[in-house]
């Protein structure tokens, strides 16, 4: 069955409440990064603000950002470290119209849905069924494929296993990822793995310890940052030395897929590229949130709380479509898979399992199996 | 590649300390369940015995039984609550011949094999890549359906997902399946699956939970009890009633596959057969860790430690050729999967991921997806 | 501050719908352990029974099992496998009243209570913060100890260690607990320590594993089955030999506190007094359910799920109120805490943790540290 | 039993492979960050390097790390992107002493020492016995409070619980800790129960969700921000206000005990004095690396392996005594905790448990338990 997107439905403006509400309050930042007292956080929901001109719908909106409301009169969701002094910081905790602000939870839903049918997708377990979020999820990728943004947030497990990182590389190739975010182990074991044919020195097949294997990362770090970049980095990398172990950096750079590799305070090197400044690093991640349609997360608790923060549950289409923004976390236990995706967002999916299995069931499903 | 068998090698009994090694001391034990001091334990290695005829080697062997002489000379490996006063039970506490006894470790190692090379593979963590694990154990298994023995040791999770439920039942159907040990619950979840479509009241593909559903298992159960044996209550379900939901139960009777339900403190009903003496349970358990070539553990941590404790490393065929077991142990779990893993066999392999994909795997790859 | 029970408010009885309730319908057991069709099962909340006499409160509940009339009009709440042909068993699977059956939750809230405020006490990660868990266990103990009947349902980890193990035979002592309801690997791990300091062969203070420690278990279960009993194995034991190490089971013996050992599949020996029979250990522990009025499980999912399927989630004391039965979990994995903790009980509290720490946390604030 | 630290016996120079040893090749950086072919990369064991004036060992260490020779001859150690362009640069890739670099293992196991009787200090789960390692860990702290440097590396959770973090609050008075690393997380969520009592919302007694509750973390890193540095937003609160709450950070502050704040991609604010580069925050971090003897973390595996790699095993008093550094891993994972403890350490340590509870433990062996 062709997935479809589901209607979205808005608050009904009309009602009593919402007529009579104020008009949302604006006050000046008191200084750079400094927001005034009693300012309003958003929400990852739907969420308008009223001014003179009516109920704005916000778009590209997060969670624990403010609001700004620039000259023309429109609306901009801004972390607080990036206010400039004087900005305009709609102000209000209140979330029902009172105040003039209105989260709107719910407008996805279908007609018939009460809170406790939707309970049930917000959880997960090991013991958890799995399969039609397997099967919704291919159907959501083949859709997203051509209509929407897919953004990978993986964490370094991903690159570890041969037929996980070919599977990554084959659902790259076969367009199923818009942009990748990750961390600069992910890159480095990849490329280890393309080089070498192990993840830190352990072999990807075999599983086999190989002696002075402990050098592998730290010498495709060095080679990296000799060659001054990852595009020129692996546009050296012979061929004939790699043997077809290209992997997932090698799809990226091969289709352009653009990806974000955030600094941490465990990385070796860093490969170039790498941000080596967090809060540049959000700022680049944020840019694939705005246009984010549908997240898978692998294995990844900084990565993936980083991510959910700044990614909303919906999506205003530039044709002015409000869409629901699908999150499907992947991880091997529920503390981190519920972590992310107890948001009160009937559209997060957990699947707890180890990420090997999930990115090979993706492979067979939506690109076939490919000989290894 | 086709799987072989590896060669074992024996000790070399010419080496001069066991040429001088003394006939293994027996006692007679003093009671019924009762042992003499002293009295020596298995491992679940090749261990041989040194009597006036020479070494011999342990058939059956499990880990912390004793070896009881019998009149005709033959040993038996027995549990200590089935000795009978009287019994010849063998002394000692040495592993090296010193008393007669020997334990002989790597016998199926490769020459070239040292002991860092192998330890490589009896851990496994969230992060060890297990393609090869996968790829080995698959061929193993097409070997193994023509010419050994598989047990499959499994826990209820394996029954509360459509996909998993459904390639457990074709790896049935496709002969893969020699053995199947559970509990009461396995066999519950699965005919709930098959009557209702749920596991406890969830719908094992949709994940919805169904009104009324926590009777869902009762009634399966008082359907069981009221029948009087799990054939009569499956031959009295109506195909048309059934909707195609047939699983593993089904399958199991359809095919003739011997199983050992044994009960526990948990269980509901318990449906007809289950064993509710957990001693008469582990002998009908023992029995297939007599057979067993191959044993398959499913998220399950009390079936797999009794069954772990019962099968050895290694198994005499009828011809006399002395062949490993393999044993691999599936769970969501480094601490579960470790303690069965954990038993200084070459042969046991842990692959740590949710039961669910690994059935999925193992189906896809050994009988070819069906279309659900 | 000391602990006070809340107050029961019973139904309100005079609500039009109640009044205007049938009387619950009964039909006969078919046969021995087969209940007839359209059975109510019973719940772990207060439920009431619409007789001719009024609605009656059932006492010594559980979940899953059913309600028997007797002949002088009493109703007791049986499992499935314990009723008889043609007793008379209480039909109906609503729970409002509709059927002449209401299950009445909530009746222990405070009156200010709404379900939002109560959710907060009955899931548990090992980020919720457990201070207030500790202090309410510790006053609420203290109250129990004098006035209550207090389970303890343990798991093997609390013996391996010897501040574990010391704390618990302390709280023993001085009288926080009522009954044990155990397998076999505890009493056997303890008894264990008692003799070699060892539990399965590892020093339960230095960590050290001794040379020939696996068959420390093996001697000390050999030791016991020759004795016949516990309390004679314990008995024969000297105390010059054990040198201070006595431990859980001697504290069980020296202080009369019943205990139950219900045997698994998993089992060596087993030790004498341990149940064979699963069902049989059922009934046992059973017993202990009906007088429970505080629970603490430790690191054990399969004896606390059994339990906690037969400990209802309140108590009808002999002077006939209707007080709360507390239920701590104690466990180390949010999966397992939340398996049980997860019933919808206000007074289920999980505390995610080593139980190491937990006996340690308890014998400070409740007994006051000993040297060791 | 007072602490005594172990002697460290230093290799045998005079063994004829070692005079044999040829010196260690150097070779000059092509570039800034770029490193020759055939680099050494460090262990975080004692290692010498052959110079003309002999075998040196290595100060102030860490893994993955190179060695530069300065004009006046001395080593130190440099990770690569701090490495200059013409740096001199160590090569050789063995350990044994053969390319004149040699890595010298076990300088601090007792003379009787044999690999597997420390082998079982180095992996723990949550079944070992811990009460040696708590005892250990007490008398090492004891000693380490004037006569080293103890350096804590906290996650989040260690400041969500009232008790805990009033442990971690008189630990810090009691002076036993003498540099703090952590991230934006800890000391938001600390100043968060200062201001509000509560930790992302959630009372840090009680456990009760604050309505309004989640604005709490923004509101305290805005007025942070507003202030300019922790320290003057710190001493801006008034002392009625906080009522009695103040936690970790002004105990920092009052006893002017050195911290690190490193920023990553999940931070909220960041709080003043956060590092936003992950490269500076690991190059204040290494300051501290430098003069640790001992380090306790908690439950982060982001922090606590950015700190494991940057400090060594050992450490050389400015008096030229060289003396282990101890590590001790809190975590409630086997995963994570066997991740920091797996490297070949005897003096690593891991505790599997709740890190509130490791907390508790610490203020009540070492301070004494205050009344809350």
């Amino acid at each position: 069955m062709a997935f479809s997107l589901p209607a979205f439905r808005p608050p009904d403006f009309s009602r009593a409440e919402l007529m009579a509400a104020p008009l949302a309050p604006f006050a000046a930042a008191p200084a750079d990064g400094v927001l005034p007292e009693g300012f309003h956080a958003t929400s990852n929901h739907p969420e308008y603000v009223k001014l003179e001109q009516g109920w704005q719908l916000l778009r590209e909106s997060r969670m624990d950002a403010v609001v700004v409301r620039r000259q023309a009169g429109e609306l901009d969701v801004v972390e607080a470290r990036r206010v400039r002094s004087g900005d305009a910081v709609a102000l209000g905790r209140s979330e029902g119209g009172e105040e003039g602000i209105l989260v709107h939870v719910g407008g996805f839903d279908p007609p018939e849905a009460s809170g406790e049918k939707f309970a049930f997708r917000t959880r997960g377990t090991r013991e958890t069924p799995f399969s039609r979020s397997y099967d919704d999820l291919y159907e959501l990728l083949r859709h997203e494929r051509e209509h929407g943004y897919i953004v990978w947030v993986a964490g370094p497990a991903v690159a570890f296993d041969k037929d996980s990182r070919d599977s990554f590389r084959d659902l790259i190739d076969a367009g199923y990822c818009h942009a990748l975010l990750a961390g600069n182990a992910v890159a480095t074991h990849d490329l280890e793995a393309a080089v070498f044919g192990t993840g830190l020195g352990q072999d990807v097949y075999s599983q086999k310890l190989v002696p002075g294997g402990h050098y592998h990362h730290l010498d495709v770090i060095n080679r990296a940052r000799r060659a001054g970049s990852l595009e020129r980095a692996v546009s050296a990398m012979d061929a004939a030395e790699l043997g077809g172990n290209e992997g997932i950096v090698h799809a990226l750079l091969r289709r352009g897929v653009p990806y974000v590799l955030a600094g941490s305070i465990r990385d070796d090197g860093p490969l170039p590229g790498v941000f080596g400044d967090v809060y540049q690093a959000q700022d680049a991640m944020r840019e694939h949130a705005r246009r984010a349609t549908t997240v898978i997360t692998l294995a990844t608790q900084l990565h993936s709380i980083a991510f959910g923060n700044m990614v909303p549950s919906y999506h205003v289409t530039s044709a002015g479509v409000v869409r629901p923004v699908y999150l499907t976390i992947v991880d091997i236990t529920e503390f981190s898979a519920d972590k992310l995706a107890n948001r009160g967002s009937a559209q997060a999916m957990p699947i707890v399992t180890n990420v090997q299995d999930f990115m090979i069931n993706l492979r067979a499903n939506l690109v076939g199996r490919r000989s290894s």
